[in-house]
């Protein structure tokens, strides 16, 4: 059974600025799709802001395994009826990948209850990116560190609860570091956090970027296998007798 | 310095339900606010939804370093702008206290980011308490159980992110098991769960439950010392010279 | 790939009380590696506290993917020199499945730094084993509770670090409960204690004890890929320059 | 009621090494005691290897509530039977306090159960030493980051378990970057892994890595409560009635 994976664009950066435009012709979203397709196992659609319902509807969010999550300055435009659908679905075991600037989502937000803010430069900087979890199935294939040339500086503190591992630490070379890899546990849903990307900078191009990201595919994907009383508020009748007052 | 708590309450059952009305004729927040009264190291005022902005005002909160909270019937009647002003001050440090059917309050699926759902029955069984943590600061004082004579029972699965601690296991006398008693915390804030308590039972006149709501104030309660920089979103000048890219 | 599962037992009552050989001709690791066996994506050999090094050798021990273990009354026989050797394998990635006595195995006091304590009584009493956890890979196929018509009683204080999952409490009938499905991560190994099973009942006949268990070695199985530079201390070079006190 | 803090020096290099006799000349253990002493809520102790039974008897853990560690060549010389006295007063409550190379004390990897290796050099080269979490006590009047001009790196992999807080990433001149200030709970007892600190460099008279120590000696403390039953193992009589097999 190959994984159902939605990549979710904002796409506004991508159809507004050149830069972007320059860099990323078919959308960010797109690009993402494009390496995560390369893998047989992984099915990959796309949905943007701009469609009916964001592109997440009910039915497709059924058919989703995982969805990766890229905002920036449009966070406010979802509406909350699919934020709270997109929460309900990762409650139930859809595995969510939020990239980058993400991390000031509605979803995200939502999920861990803090700010998630952070500290930040735009200096196109080199960043690199510090392996603290070897054995983790998300750095599987990658060596201590990497590179990332030209990278947004994003600075602790990260105002996030405290995550289940911490996968990655970058440092920035204005001198800054960040924790730029973070696991969670939410319901029946695995979320994953991870910094790099950058709408006016190619990051989204670089192989061990896409290799973080495949991982990350297979780590927060679950088999879902959701009974009709697993999520749901019931009454329950009682196993054991219960004693009236005068009996106890 | 004392702690200043501020107890609120939804106080709608406590004004239209005769059975409530007669084991808590002021109201179920007064009588949480009368036993916290009596330690001299607490100043408990005390907040109800049918105040203007529910009694929670920025004044209000900035004069709060504990608040406690009971909901059941009209969670959906406090206005989200308050649940916002809450969790801010919540991850500035105040401590959060919530009581029983406040699992499906706003604020408390705020800050953890799940459904909060259980399975319940309201049949006056018996409930046994255990303490898990004997050494935490929240049992001192408190035996190996307790037993509250008269409950409403809530039953696993309880829908919450992993607790940091896991105080208490209740049992009931029908037969479910449920974590009533659970530790977060979130931005500089300790949040505690504690289940026991409901409008129908005389449960907030218990000693022992009275007790440990008294020692979850010590414990949630935090020294808060926000410089203006700790909670916002900057952007910061590098500290080491980033080369160009020509530079490189 | 299929699973390659060691049954670790004690085999000292086995041997040497007539109850238990009753119940467990075989000795108990026979009977909790025959139903695993039944699953054609295991692989599964026993090893006993009586063979050379325990049967857990270098070479055992390598082959190994998940280890199960049963222990009660000779914790202090296993020698010191084979329980570093199976925390080493599981730091590497080894999942470790901890079955009730175990708890106060070396391994896993060794694994967590806590005394493990816990109050108990033997008195053939029913446990009633709720879920907690519905969605997770451990409960699939178990509904909302199941019991063990004899069980020995565990009771809280469990004096174990807070786990990261709580997968199961029990309740007992002569009125304790217990946290009795834990799990937790340590190196790239995965641990799961689960609490039914004792040698005087046939707790390991049972058919939902038994799907637990062969849940579990699902969940704490992991493929490791573990590069030379992983578990070991090295002195490292320089990335960037570093300047004198002279130079700063 | 002060804190009764001891602070226990391996007092190897400072006894042999002149480098350190230079820096250090009444052994670090001294040098932190002293400072710590200025701060009239504390009482400060030292013990050291060389004592009898290390200066940790029975008697002196009793009379501890805080106990700091240091060592490097001599982790071995440490006997076991005092290691384990200090995890049994640790799991009571006492605050426990690793300093820098104390990561690979017995001490410390007995609580956290994992091989606490990491990277190294030793090139007196500046450590920057980031707040993650700046809400947290330990940081309390600790700006956004301070530096050690002459610091041992330590980088990534630090191997051990997810720590609940993480307070504190350091970036070294050389590249590479370290999770520098590590809390855990384990029974009643606080743990505060802190990396500065070197014996051929003057660290411990930085005032800002004193401040931290200082202000985590107030955090790993807590009032303890011991109960006769809290650290016990104990047969339990039964609160309910139990069926005999045939009664069910």
């Amino acid at each position: 059974m190959p994984i159902r994976v939605t990549v979710w664009g904002e796409n506004v950066h991508d159809q507004e600025n050149d830069v972007v435009k320059g860099i990323y012709p078919n959308g960010m979203h797109n690009t993402i799709a494009d390496f995560l397709r390369k893998d047989p196992e992984i099915i990959c659609k796309t949905a943007i802001l701009q469609q009916e319902e964001h592109g997440l509807t009910e039915e497709i969010l059924e058919a989703t395994d995982v969805l990766t999550w890229w905002g920036h300055c449009a966070h406010k435009q979802v509406v909350d009826e699919v934020v709270n659908r997109v929460q309900q679905r990762i409650l139930q075991g859809m595995g969510l990948i939020v990239l980058h600037s993400g991390h000031f989502s509605k979803i995200f937000g939502k999920m861990l209850g803090t700010t998630c803010s952070l500290q930040w430069r735009e200096a196109g900087e080199t960043e690199r990116v510090w392996v603290c979890n070897p054995g983790h199935p998300i750095t599987k294939g990658i060596k201590r560190y990497f590179e990332v040339p030209q990278s947004e500086m994003y600075g602790e503190p990260f105002q996030v609860p405290t995550p289940e591992e911490n996968i990655f630490i970058s440092w920035f070379e204005g001198g800054e570091v960040f924790r730029s890899g973070l696991c969670y546990k939410r319901g029946n849903g695995k979320i994953f956090y991870f910094r790099p990307g950058h709408e006016t900078f190619p990051v989204y191009y670089n192989s061990t970027v896409q290799k973080v990201i495949s991982n990350s595919v297979y780590w927060v994907n679950s088999e879902i296998d959701v009974d009709s009383w697993k999520g749901k508020m019931e009454r329950k009748i009682p196993i054991e007798p219960i004693k009236t007052q005068d009996e106890k």
